[in-house]
């Protein structure tokens, strides 16, 4: 039996006259008896039944998890309302569970304020993708046109001209027709915003002791779910040590990553050229060159990159402060960026795209006690892909959301 | 000069020379001095200046916030963007993340699992009032209909099958066309569900836990921030002593509820009748008939209640294992159930209301190893009004949602 709070089942050892046909794999039981020391080297304890009642029985011929069978996480993924009872989801969810407080703890004990970003938004040209919109009946309910969030990082900005440290993690949604092993519809991102920085240096300092910080809470609050993952899901080349030495990265400039990619032996699908974002071959192949390490990428080309992020003021490779960390199998792991807070380069920048009507309240940040400051997100999911080598972005979320995909 | 840590400003003392005309109140600045005991009593520390850098000036013409002003509420909510740099509104974000970490401590600490239930959902049908539906330029994203969650319920009890505690803390979303300053578009819920539950006892046990864990740690984590509510926000007579003995609760029946109700002398607008629900007039009477102390109002007309709920099998006057919290001031707090884990029950029910088809899924939860389960649902928004003694709703969220307003 296996009450969902580890890996490891209770041995009940019962008298065939407690026999019930109910007694199937799948089925709910009380077992009332003694608890004593087993005579087995694989387990500490068992139970020594004195009565067995099936609190709720199992059709086994119809429930499609078998018993002792290590059922393929593609096939489970068709059972979304059953699959948390197989092995490794539960190990899965119970990880996502300590990650969440890790997290959330990783944040509080350095003193911000946890602030919960608005889903609904009537901001729509962030540039971050497809957005979802929302209707009640065809009909306005907010008199303007209102969308799931891609992102609470402008909210998160307000916050920070009252707060020091403010972050907020919670679901974001891209409308993106992609049936990739790395995108959701729906998905969890950490965001945090910190005031008086000047520097991507800080920002990435935060982004790393998030990381090893929850890393290790992790895999010493779930040591036996994380083994499982690595023992028997990962594949080999793929279990890192994530919190020790294979874990130093390394920081380069956009600029050098394009060089690093022109000189390149391999032929690229998308030739490598300044000014043009780093495509996922691109990614992949500096993460290698790197060793196999996180790869802190910083100052991207200032046309790339969106209205918000601070301008380098250089050239004439005209960048801005934004910086991307790249991790071994998956990629973007966290994006980040310095923000604009020199209302003179915000104001034009934002008159150019048309856009300054729209965010006079984001100049009012500005306006009125701006201070230098930056921030970064961190996809949740794909966070969890990474430390424990689950390929597919749908194994590590409770009900995966995708095009053409939202069951239950 | 306040870096939003806490209520308490630091005094610089600065000579006149360091005097610079951007240093004007909601300016950002850096002072370099040294921290010395202050020869005043309202303050431990001061800090006397060394030199002072303005940051970030402001232009206090056009600066909504005005100096040594307290500024009402409702002046404050128009402006979303700088509200949080108002006093009142930093103790309330302050409070709010020390209540939510309070909660998902609560949880953990006794062994729950955190779930992050969908937002997206192909449910439609829970009864919950109105939804919103999601579009993507007018095509079906997800090729059936999608909506935002009202609830994460039905979510958790997939779950419970395969651990014995599980909770969710996220967004959930009503279109109602309401101006209410109870109700909010976009609001956040606490639930919980318990597998192995045979009474509503447990379930109210757990509900008032979580409210006094929570409470306690709040008042202990942010005395100040909660003084500021109960002096100058709270009319006097709801500042409640919220973990003493006036938090000492009672439980009625829904059907004592109704007797009392009709002895009232009171005339009512909405006349109580057994099989009606209760409105908010009915809810106030009634905590106020139980001497303004929480109530817990048990077993529902079945009529009145969602399918989900555990059938009393009683008669004539049939009802359900339902209970609702209703606290002074707020009403509604909490509401939760036993579910009907007996198959027969939950199929005929559903094939009454034409929803067989459609919760097959929630019927198979049924037929694989069922167990009798329950759980709750606590509005945060509301829990904060409680504690603080908020008058509307719009007043406890970063970023308020509701109709004809989806401000930033």
């Amino acid at each position: 039996i296996n009450d969902g709070s580890s890996l490891e089942n209770l041995q009940v050892v019962a008298d065939p006259s407690l026999e019930n046909r109910d007694l199937t794999f799948g089925s709910a039981v009380e077992v009332q008896g003694k608890l004593v020391k087993s005579p087995h080297k694989m387990q500490n304890m068992e139970l020594k039944a004195e009565t067995i009642r099936v609190v709720g029985p199992c059709d086994t011929w119809s429930f499609p998890l078998k018993m002792k069978e290590r059922h393929p996480l593609e096939y489970v993924r068709q059972f979304p309302h059953l699959r948390c009872r197989n092995n490794t989801l539960g190990s899965l969810l119970r990880i996502r569970s300590e990650a969440t407080a890790a997290i959330h703890s990783f944040f509080q004990d350095n003193g911000y304020v946890h602030i919960h970003t608005p889903i609904i938004t009537s901001n729509d040209c962030e540039g971050a993708g497809e957005l979802f919109q929302i209707e009640v009946k065809n009909t306005h309910f907010f008199n303007v046109p209102a969308f799931l969030t891609v992102s609470g990082q402008l909210h998160l900005e307000v916050m920070s001209g009252a707060f020091t440290h403010v972050f907020t993690f919670g679901p974001t949604f891209r409308a993106e027709n992609s049936q990739s092993r790395r995108h959701l519809a729906e998905f969890y991102m950490v965001e945090a915003e910190l005031s008086f920085t000047e520097s991507l240096q800080d920002i990435m300092q935060v982004m790393e002791d998030l990381f090893k910080t929850a890393t290790s809470t992790v895999l010493s609050k779930c040591p036996r779910d994380v083994e499982l993952f690595h023992k028997y899901i990962a594949p080999a080349q793929k279990v890192i040590n994530v919190t020790g030495k294979s874990c130093n990265s390394v920081i380069i400039s956009y600029s050098e990553a394009v060089e690093i990619l022109r000189q390149a032996s391999q032929t690229f699908t998308f030739k490598p050229e300044w000014g043009c974002d780093l495509q996922t071959e691109h990614e992949k192949y500096l993460v290698k060159h790197c060793g196999e390490v996180p790869v802190f990428v910083i100052n991207y080309p200032y046309d790339l990159k969106p209205f918000y992020m601070r301008d380098n003021e250089d050239g004439p490779q005209h960048t801005v402060a934004a910086v991307d960390l790249l991790v071994p199998g998956i990629g973007e792991l966290c994006g980040g960026s310095l923000r604009e807070e020199r209302l003179p380069f915000l104001e034009s920048r934002l008159q150019r795209l048309g856009l300054a009507d729209a965010y006079q309240w984001y100049l009012d940040l500005r306006k009125f006690g701006s201070v230098p400051h930056g921030g970064f997100g961190m996809g949740f999911e794909r966070y969890l892909q990474y430390i424990l080598g689950v390929d597919n972005i749908k194994d590590v979320i409770p009900f995966p959301r995708f095009s053409h995909s939202c069951l239950l």
